[in-house]
């Protein structure tokens, strides 16, 4: 049998064919355009899903089911969109407007987030692991919380918003509303935020740093990749930046160990792309400034996580399992 | 049939016999003398659980099973205490060594707060809901987490350790080790120390506030009473620290709600005994500025937790269920 993933974004909409090993046999994508409503999206995914099944000679009746990685709160259980915040969706019933469109074939839905982190516990760094967790580093922080291989959402489809917990009360604005969320520090919103107010500060005490060449003394032109580059040709402030990120990166997964201990924690996210500039100073913090767990117990695992780009697809053909 | 529930306490080892309506039917404590090793304690709860069943009438055949609700970090699927603070237990096997003392009759174990949050979910706010919270505010901040009838502790028994949740970095120092932790601010612990914190500011601003006179100037006399007490009698000072130990409360509750959004988060603990003084501005705090929840979407239950001091026994006696 074969399953179909979607990953719905607010820029693309990805699709993949995806066969019994969890492998990606064929992907397209096609703009989201969300300003058609939310109908007309639907009405892609499921072109595109048989326009992928032609090419490869997979009739539709070969397709065990079609799964949805979607941003917003997605109730699993209904089948429904019941909010997302870039695509017009309000208690839309997705599963079902896509499944009358592919024949009937079931539909299963899930947050993005989530979905990502069912694709990492079947198919990557957390695969054979009983409970794991996992976060995306991107424009927000995504959280995912899989316990014995069902994605776990709180009662209402809402939870595991692991970003939006306050790891600095009355610290930075975020954009949920609180202010000193995990998300408004850690994501790479969150660095460029970080290393923009560094480089003001830099100004003002009069400090060099080559960060000011990389971004042609343009404050909006830093990005989340500013920092690490000017820290690996030595740059001094850079170096502070990316302490300081990595500093809240290790508080808030040592919130996340002492609250769940999962046996692997894994990072997702474009950030990741920094590899061992991470990895290594986060473990550093995390084991021996952040953690409670006593000496002895089984430590819980911190993997950069294994599908990248592909996370969504796969999660989303994974839901039904 | 009959169910044994013991709570052990660095002070007492309290037991209880629970009928099958969950309720304690006949209970007694003796001291707990944490000096005299593992072997002596349980020894005690075996004797004071037979002397118990025998004032009772009830012979240990008709006893399903015991429990015990024990400090520390307990391996529930072995019967083992890894490791516990105030106790002497360290991979100390409870269940086999009390089990042995009892004629065989099966033994279960569990943190304490773990065992309180299921004693609430079986028998308490929390009944007939799927997924559950409850956090106990006393010298420390414990947590336990219910789900579908099951405690999670993750995959060490380590974790639900939901005081040692960061919520202001590098902020007060935890008897953990780590800084900022939410039992450093709204414990019972923590309500003491805001409260001497701010005496102490009030004495350097030529503040007056009742407090001092309550504790005849010694701050060594500050209890979790002290703040809430002055408040009710008009206190500036002292309203200023209850409004600022809620801050916090409200805080670490919604990073609660906003990871698991369980149906009901129940509060335990000496604290809540203030009731609407704690709970009102609580929930004002919570809904206004702290809560993620999109409108529309159910919204987490806020419950003062209804078992009091005999949610250890209680949740010892569920074990098995």
């Amino acid at each position: 049998m074969y399953y179909i993933g979607v990953d719905l974004g607010g820029t693309n909409i990805a699709v993949g064919i995806v066969d019994e090993n969890d492998k990606i046999i064929k992907k397209g994508s096609v703009p989201t355009k969300p300003e058609r409503g939310a109908d007309a999206i639907v009405a892609d995914m499921a072109a595109l899903s048989k326009s992928l099944l032609a090419d490869l000679g997979v009739p539709l009746s070969q397709v065990a089911w079609a799964g949805v990685a979607t941003p917003g709160t997605a109730d699993s259980e209904r089948g429904v969109v019941v909010y997302a915040n870039n695509i017009p969706f309000l208690d839309y019933p997705l599963a079902a407007n896509l499944s009358s469109l592919l024949d009937g074939v079931p539909v299963h839905i899930e947050n993005d987030a989530n979905a990502a982190a069912k694709a990492e516990a079947i198919a990557g760094v957390a695969k054979g692991v009983k409970y794991s967790v996992m976060i995306t580093l991107g424009t927000g922080l995504g959280g995912g919380i899989v316990l014995d291989g069902e994605v776990y959402s709180g009662f209402n489809f809402a939870g595991a918003e692991l970003g939006h917990m306050v790891i600095e009360k009355d610290g930075r604005q975020c954009s949920c509303g609180r202010r000193g969320c995990w998300e408004a520090y850690s994501s790479a919103t969150g660095l460029v935020n970080i290393t923009k107010d560094r480089i003001a500060d830099s100004r003002k005490a009069g400090r060099k740093t080559i960060m000011e060449d990389m971004i042609g003394g343009d404050i909006s032109k830093v990005s989340a990749r500013t920092a690490f580059s000017a820290m690996k040709q030595g740059d001094e402030v850079a170096s502070e930046v990316v302490d300081e990120y990595i500093g809240y990166l290790a508080c808030g997964l040592g919130n996340i160990i002492n609250i769940f201990q999962p046996e692997v924690l894994s990072i997702g996210g474009g950030i990741c792309g920094e590899g061992d500039y991470l990895l290594k100073p986060l473990k550093e913090k995390l084991f021996f400034k952040e953690t409670y767990t006593k000496e002895g117990t089984p430590q819980t695992r911190i993997e950069i996580a294994a599908l990248g780009n592909d996370a969504g697809i796969i999660g989303a053909a994974v839901l039904g399992k």
